[in-house]
């Protein structure tokens, strides 16, 4: 684990600076000092903070476990702009405030927007630790250039945000279940229409205290399963953070909650790949046609599926662990169907930042051929041990700094 | 054509009972004061008209042809927000803005968003006309329900974006080769993550005048045709106007551009079929493989295919001159390449609001067993007499009043 003493350092030395938390110095210093190469990333050493005033902080939740995803904010935001011109301005770390945007800023008409979702948990140390912060920085940097937006440095972003951290490690719940989510944006601002690369982008990063994703035990989800919804395809952006990827689902998910299935499985091709569930990646762990205990999920080369960081942490748990097969390989309705008939599949479950892991009880699958749904019954819950459960305890022990195991996988931030 | 005095008495009232152009007694009643439904529709009647005051409009450009896409805008814009408590709230024409956003706003991290575009025409007897609005509108509902935004009366927007035109109607070039384009617009605003439909929603037009497409005569582009990048997929949302369409195109057009192609010829599935052109609908004009002349273009029926007012209106035409076959069926590359090797290919070219049409005369065509790029040199400005030519002229004679070849087509509003 890395340690940010000097991170610290520098926040207490610009709290000093600015005399006080409200509006200090920091903030009219000219905003366009050069330091570096603007062109290749903005820096935190540039970082211009100006901390909430008393008056402007909002009470923090008191019980951090039922706060519901998305809702709550934290005091303060980071903020970057970027022009073609000068390329990248000087950081900020400001109170948390709207903007103001041009009716005609390509963000609200091509979705010229990404973002990434990570979260900074307290420890049973009180150490607030970030989990592969690098892993999300990768593939922003990869969506950004995905979407010909402007790339930055990974650790600059992450230094940036751990001084966020710091500067609202109130808001970080002091929980084994809750944590702050952060939610790094990049979008396009240029008010010119016309189908075009961003002249103009605006980088900032959100964070809020969300809850317990089991306040009261695992809550298994049901899937519909109906091949003519997709959410990727072949020589498109199903394998970045891209916004567009998400706005086709919202419907999707509509049909699904009016058929009592909570998120979609989706498939996709004429053999109905499994590719993800909801905004997770899948995993199915069961016996394979060889005899085989294997945890499989869809390998990243098709372009389908997103690089979790949750995905890719229990892909290298498994193989740590060395007890079952674990692979990266294709999967399709019918060999979940033959395996669920031959009393084969064990476990079916969801993986990502939000959940961690999501279990998966029941699937209502179109049949193609008969445009009836089938009810499949997933035995997630009954199989145990849980390789699921062991994943969703060991990945927690190690964000929540009770376990070492892997090291490097966490950087303590405050 | 429809006439509008009775709109016209309207914006002549409001513009009296607000005692001046600048912020009068309509910018100060009630915004909420319920006049119908407000979850089915906003009303024209209820909107509140604030002209741009003198000091803030700004000039209008000398010389309307040479205005590039996207860059200019006009005085006004139509401002419409909702809720899911209140429904629609009461329109607005106002003076162009910039809006204050959460930067937690659902259009920023999911891309929920669509738009229009049509186009305002100053006729030869200097008379403004809208070229088939109740199309785009009729489009603009199909994807406000798909991208699960609040739907809306097509006429209550059509009136008040025709009263919008009344008060720039200065902005309207005096030229029967520019136009006011026109920009429908629906976005997603509460401030809450969490992938999910919205429950705050803004609608918004702006507008501003382009000039002539073609200020030297027709100028032919070239294609890259790609399988590997796709824009649509069976199952997503080609067929609707969201924004997401939109933003994983523009790195592929950079690939296009650096292997100096303006445009990307739109492939899909192992065939090859042709989709779109860039953000145009797609037509080819050759001698069938039974010998006939015939106008083709992608079937709606797929779901990949933008259902286009510029298609329809020529695939109309093209049926009621009834000198060639007309259809809507799939075209393959190696159709097209066929086509081109015995000599039947005649025409190709992208149709839509932007250019009318557009003529292509090179297409770089990935060879998938090579990996190689075949270059295609494609007739389309050597056929005479030219198809596409005809069309350009006969669809310019309509929007511009020079013809009434199809009744219904255009709208006068000013």
């Amino acid at each position: 684990m890395n340690t940010v003493a000097p991170l610290l350092q520098t926040t207490a030395r610009r709290l000093i600076q600015s005399g006080s938390r409200c509006l200090g110095s920091e903030a009219s210093q000219p905003k366009e000092a050069p330091t570096g190469d603007p062109f290749q990333t903005f820096y935190h050493r540039d970082l211009i903070v100006t901390p909430a005033g008393p008056t402007v902080r909002r009470p923090k939740p008191k019980h951090g476990d039922t706060l519901k995803f998305g809702h709550n904010y934290a005091d303060h935001m980071v903020d970057v702009n970027w022009d073609d011109k000068k390329g990248w301005h000087r950081p900020e770390l400001k109170p948390l405030q709207p903007f103001m945007i041009h009716p005609g800023a390509k963000v609200l008409h091509y979705a010229i927007e990404l973002f990434e979702g990570m979260k900074a948990y307290r420890g049973v140390d009180n150490r607030i630790r970030l989990f592969r912060p690098e892993m999300n920085m990768q593939r922003m940097k990869m969506t950004a250039k995905r979407s010909a937006l402007p790339d930055f440095d990974a650790e600059e972003l992450i230094q940036i945000m751990s001084e966020q951290i710091q500067l609202d490690a109130d808001w970080v719940p002091a929980s084994s279940t809750s944590s702050l989510y952060l939610r790094p944006t990049l979008i396009g601002t240029d008010p010119t229409l016309g189908v075009g690369e961003a002249h103009m982008a605006k980088l900032f990063v959100l964070s809020g205290p969300v809850g317990a994703y089991y306040a009261t035990g695992f809550q298994p989800v049901s899937l519909l399963a109906d091949a003519k919804y997709c959410r990727a395809y072949s020589g498109g952006v199903g394998g970045y953070k891209m916004g567009c990827n998400y706005a086709p689902t919202i419907w999707v998910g509509q049909m699904a909650a009016a058929k009592g299935c909570q998120q979609v499985l989706w498939l996709h091709g004429d053999d109905e790949t499994l590719t993800e569930v909801g905004t997770m990646n899948i995993f199915v762990y069961w016996i394979n046609e060889n005899g085989e205990e294997e945890l499989v999920t869809p390998p990243l080369t098709s372009g389908l599926i997103l690089p979790g960081v949750t995905r890719d942490s229990i892909i290298d748990l498994g193989r740590k662990w060395g007890e079952f097969a674990v692979n990266e390989r294709k999967i399709t309705m019918s060999q979940v169907r033959k395996a669920l008939d031959e009393g084969r599949l064990l476990e079916m479950f969801g993986a990502g930042t939000a959940c961690v892991v999501s279990p998966v009880d029941r699937i209502l699958h179109k049949n193609q051929k008969t445009n009836t749904l089938d009810e499949l019954h997933i035995p997630t819950m009954r199989h145990n041990p849980s390789v699921m459960q062991r994943f969703y305890d060991v990945l927690t022990d190690i964000q929540y700094g009770r376990s070492d195991l892997m090291p490097g996988w966490t950087r303590i931030v405050a």
